[in-house]
């Protein structure tokens, strides 16, 4: 795909913060290293720290090194580091400004890309000071790339997105999921509408369950002051188990614009049945990791993390079984679980069929991360003199596991990509924030009223013993691990 | 699984034939081999030819090792010697029976299996003796396996099969298709019926057509005489190919006795929509083979062949396009493919649903001989920038194809295993050969109404040009080489 040739000023608020290092700066190297990166991009880098193109650039070379995707090679290095112009300035400040303005006003005709790799509270400032200075013109091609959290609940949602609006169309904000930059997210369209195979049979009366699950090793290592005001289903359920899900389930778009897929995709958050107080027990588990071991390290509990309170209540597991109200899916359950601490790391969606004369059910697999790949398992007689039945599997391309990990993007990569091609199908649309935090709003609603318990579990497991109550006996058996 | 502890005595006549040398002794010794030839069973095998126990046993012995799947050894070849007996007798003569009925008068108990590896003109011959000599007990315990050809039209079949009924009933007649015994035919029944997956999208909805497919790189060899007179419609679509398309649409049955499984079957052949002589010139392809390269080998016209006459119309090849009214299937375009001195030997089903959205359709391909497998394609996404779809495909054990040659019994092991079991389900049920006939003469007449060209096709090519006006152009494609 080649992107055009109108020139790109892509400018980053946050220039020596840790997304910036670990993420932006080591996917746009990728990008230079595959050649898709854009020839005429000027990358305009802000801080407040003392640095100078050049030791700037020496600055961020050990970051590349360590986090890009592809072998370091100072030539490419070198190649990306001339499109790179460090500028000293104070976001906060007004009369900064001046210095993006003199930049900007010699690049009247380019696509302005702003990314605000900064905390949620100074996104109106800066969209202020950038309307404030003449940067903005009216009409301009430009975009704004912000990062979740987008608000905490509906109230804040709506007000950091008024806020946006105060300077910015709708059209022109690009809201990052790094979900949706993974590769087998978008394959899950792909797998669903276009096989014959699987149109026929992704509804209520051949599915059995389907479970999405987001398991992690790690704890909440540098954030545990951010984590403890958010827990794991602000923290994960809310935007990426919650995107995922409306892949999983919605429409076919009738058309290719992304707005309707943005419908699709929202309307089946819309159709979420919510809970109540008096079934909330059954449809929620909580839990809160406690000492333990990973990985034959001994770790600490979540309440003794750095920043975390002593008397912390809050979730770093949730298991839910959900329901939509929609004609294909009614009455169908859908498990979402994500944890910290847990015995595995992985990102994968199970689809499990329903069985025929008591057979083992047919099992889709569609792992997200660290492995990516479809699996599938089904039916055949057993060689020889039997009529016995095997479960056998297949999956679509072994190698791929391998090849993928060096030939497919990584998120970062992909969604900057699409952002210079001004491709918002890879990000997360206003309406489904929305429907998701007033899903949300209303859960946590009622886990107050039901009192709903956070259970102890021991890090290193594979979560609260309640868990099993919740998930259907054969999920723990499908799991790849 | 284990036979009972009943002895069984298998009587073979034609015990010095090819079929017995070739395929009965080497499927014993495999059941020897593989340790589930049932203990109490001997063997007698009748012979005009001047043999004695010990220079019988000598004599196959050279045709076990050839022929058996298994390695070679003396041990086991030895065990299953133990268990034969050699019989001298003209089976056309009825006091040589006088041998039979005294073996079988120490065994009154015995299940008796009767196999007649001889012309079908000696069935009656030998069962009207069988009765005369006494041997045929009252309520006894018998079977008698026949092979092939069951008739040459429905009247020949059912003149053949009113001669077995006057001394056998209907239930102890083992007719056998070796195309039955083959792991992969087993394994449709599996795919099908015990697979959410694949229940949905077994109806005319989602397929796009079927074909099925057997073709030979082997011409006639020493069956000039015999094929001549037969043709590749009476050879193999009359039985093995009906017999798969049987498998392959039959309704699944609603219980598991075998004769429900017949009814099933022979529902579909009987659903055959018959041709007629405006129409078949559109449906049906015949070819016969000219001289050529086959495997870098030249070879003969089938007109130059041993014992073929010069001016022989007899087709070699035969392609049909044929269609069943049955609510599910109604209008799919189902094709029948077989043919001798042909590019490639297979046997194949492939069932090619309807593309979505424009892809590639989803394939699914049973191949059941030489490889045995189950391969399925879909779309997925290619991996990198792009929404573009690629076809990957699954196969369910890629080492199956390898382990299966070493695990799994070839056809007569399996058949004789069944036999031993009384699992008729392995074998044709009358009706099945009643409906083929009734559908075979008809299609006869109208191709002689029609005056159906006999096509010249060069050995080694992938038959009559004319065939690919007849198939989808997608069939050459998909099919496996």
């Amino acid at each position: 795909m080649e992107t055009g040739k109108q020139p790109i000023l892509f400018t980053i608020f946050g220039g020596t913060g840790d997304l910036t290092y670990r993420k932006l700066l080591p996917a746009l190297y990728n990008l230079m290293a595959v050649k898709v990166f854009p020839e005429q991009v000027k990358v305009l880098v802000i801080g407040r720290k003392s640095f100078n193109n050049e030791s700037y650039i020496e600055q961020i070379k050990p970051w590349v090194k360590k986090h890009a995707r592809l072998a370091f090679s100072d030539n490419v290095f070198n190649q990306l580091a001339e499109h790179i112009s460090y500028i000293q300035m104070n976001f906060t400040e007004q009369e900064d400004y001046q210095k993006l303005f003199d930049i900007y006003s010699k690049y009247k005709q380019a696509q302005q890309l702003y990314y605000y790799a900064v905390a949620p509270e100074f996104f109106s400032v800066i969209s202020n000071h950038l309307m404030a200075c003449g940067c903005l013109v009216e009409n301009h091609s430009h975009q704004v790339l912000i990062e979740k959290p987008f608000g905490h609940d509906e109230a804040s949602a709506n007000e950091l997105h008024t806020q946006m609006l105060d300077v910015f169309s709708d059209k022109s904000i690009y809201r990052i999921d790094h979900y949706l930059g993974k590769e087998m997210i978008q394959n899950i369209m792909a797998i669903r509408f276009k096989n014959m195979l699987f149109q026929h049979v992704w509804n209520k009366e051949a599915i059995d369950y389907i479970a999405i699950t987001a398991s992690e090793t790690v704890g909440v290592e540098e954030r545990g002051g951010y984590y403890d005001q958010t827990g794991a289903i602000k923290d994960m359920v809310q935007n990426h188990l919650f995107q995922i899900l409306s892949i999983v389930l919605m429409e076919q778009p009738v058309d290719d614009q992304v707005e309707t897929m943005f419908k699709s995709q929202s309307d089946i958050i819309n159709s979420l049945v919510l809970l109540d107080k008096d079934n909330v027990l059954d449809h929620v588990v909580l839990g809160q990791y406690d000492a333990g071991s990973v990985d034959d390290e001994n770790v600490v509990a979540y309440i003794d993390e750095n920043k975390v309170a002593k008397d912390s209540k809050t979730e770093t597991f949730a298991a839910l079984k959900v329901y939509v109200d929609h004609p294909l899916y009614k009455g169908l359950p859908i498990y979402l679980q994500t944890g910290k601490r847990l015995d595995t790391r992985s990102t994968e969606v199970l689809v499990v069929f329903k069985s025929v004369n008591n057979q083992k059910p047919n099992v889709l697999t569609i792992r997200i991360s660290p492995d990516e790949g479809v699996y599938l398992t089904f039916n055949a007689k057993k060689p020889g003199n039997t009529q016995d039945v095997n479960v056998v599997s297949m999956d679509f391309c072994q190698s791929c596991v391998y090849e993928n990990r060096v030939n497919t993007p990584e998120a970062y990569e992909r969604l900057l990509f699409a952002a210079f091609n001004k491709d918002k199908a890879l990000f997360t649309d206003w309406s489904m924030v929305q429907s998701s935090w007033k899903y949300i709003d209303h859960l946590f609603k009622v886990i107050k009223e039901a009192n709903v318990p956070v259970h102890r579990y021991k890090a290193g497991s594979f979560g609260p013993l309640q868990v099993s109550d919740l998930l259907p006996k054969s999920y723990f058996h499908y799991r790849t691990k």
